[in-house]
């Protein structure tokens, strides 16, 4: 354990530097806060670069708890409380967050499995985190991401998964359409959610699909879906045709559940 | 249209009372802000006691191309910037608000139709926002609340119901168990989710039925779970058994929609 005082330290000019997307994507490094989340990844196995604490979070009964081990290793370092602040991102900070590494291997699809979540141009942190926690919890383990799509690694996304983001593979492309041929190519169905067409996401067997969620204001993107193989609509009832994105998502999803699990799998 | 240039203005300050939950329960009334939302609340016949419109917005586009009735009509208070800024809750204003009477008169559940949605102490906004959306969209206009949900006219509710909330019959509840008791009185099936059962909400027939939705942490409350005829689980494939609770609404009601829905319903 090292305790930091200043501010000018180069570690802490570098983790606040990573609050910043773009030195993210530099990097290849992450800012996780509070005590479950960096509880989690290290239950995980993340590649965790450092933890730190502030002094008043040394001394709270959450943070002992949660992270006892770790405190009695003194594997962290240790700030004042008016530097935590500088590196936090939330109004009532717990005094505890950790630099983690991106796992940059293995990301590919894995077609062994068979279905794959892609995200064109999703906006919303609170969205995107969502989505990535409800694939999680169906066992989905690979997301395509476009270019577009806010930062899977921003503070607000990060929170919204509960842990989500340490066991889905984030793939993230420059060329969606590219990855879409390839997908295609490797006999999977690709769908896209629409309001144009009267198939019924109750109407499609859901296996070695990729199924395509567009963005909030504008749905998935008109290239996009000229190269899918299918358009599936979520039959709705209300006078609104519209469902927030993450709902919209975890409906399709658990479609994909009901379809496919068998009892002695839940 | 009056133009009102001071702050110590009766309207304003009666307006800026209703920011807080306590004034818009002591006089039924709420606010909705955004032109777009304003102009829903016009077409869904709400009851609209006054149209405020800031000096910058009746020259905007947006607000011009919304609201063209309104300001032909001369059908609005006009206010200046700054005092609009008092009025608002969001980071960047459009300039328009609008107060709404709350509909005080038919909040009782109607037992003609097949289900009932409630909540029972849901805390985030965004949450119970996303949730009455959801609702709507599957044609579901009736959800009873419990007192400790967070208040359906808070502002980030409105928001997130994009405009659901004229739609959707909301019914607080001072005492949720004596309602629920009433609701099972009526021959309806009261189900609430949880992991404690093998029954899956597949494997149960939702119709003439109320689907409790409980807390984001602590999930439906113990004397809740007592009341109700049936558990049901929503089947996961994932590591964690965890969902956004706007998620597994949507997921418990869209498979009510794929129960129920007749293919020329949509």
């Amino acid at each position: 354990m090292k305790k930091i005082i200043s501010k000018e330290n180069t570690t802490i000019k570098h983790i606040i530097k990573l609050k910043e997307k773009k030195y993210r994507a530099e990097y290849n490094e992450f800012i996780i806060e509070g005590a479950k989340i960096v509880k989690e990844a290290i239950e995980e196995k993340s590649n965790i670069k450092n933890i730190i604490i502030s002094e008043d979070a040394l001394n709270s009964e959450l943070v002992k708890n949660q992270l006892k081990a770790v405190i009695e290793a003194q594997n962290y370092i240790l700030v004042t409380n008016s530097i935590f602040n500088l590196l936090s991102e939330v109004e009532k900070p717990q005094g505890v967050l950790a630099v983690i590494e991106k796992n940059m291997y293995n990301k590919k699809i894995d077609y062994r499995q068979d279905i794959i979540l892609i995200l064109d141009n999703i906006q919303d942190p609170g969205n995107l985190g969502t989505i990535i926690r409800t694939a999680d919890s169906v066992g989905l383990t690979q997301i395509l991401v476009s270019k577009g799509t806010v930062d899977c690694y921003n503070s607000k996304v990060l929170r919204s998964t509960m842990g989500a983001i340490f066991r889905v593979n984030i793939i993230e492309t420059d060329n969606l359409e590219k990855s879409i041929e390839e997908i295609k190519q490797n006999k999977f169905k690709v769908i896209t959610t629409s309001l144009q067409t009267d198939k019924s996401i109750y109407d499609i067997q859901l296996k070695n699909i990729a199924i395509v969620i567009g963005n909030e204001a504008n749905g998935v993107s008109k290239e996009i879906i000229d190269l899918a193989d299918e358009k599936a609509i979520i039959p709705m009832k209300g006078k609104t045709e519209s469902l927030n994105v993450a709902v919209a998502t975890g409906v399709v999803l658990y479609e994909y559940v009901r379809q496919n699990i068998e009892r002695n799998e839940w």
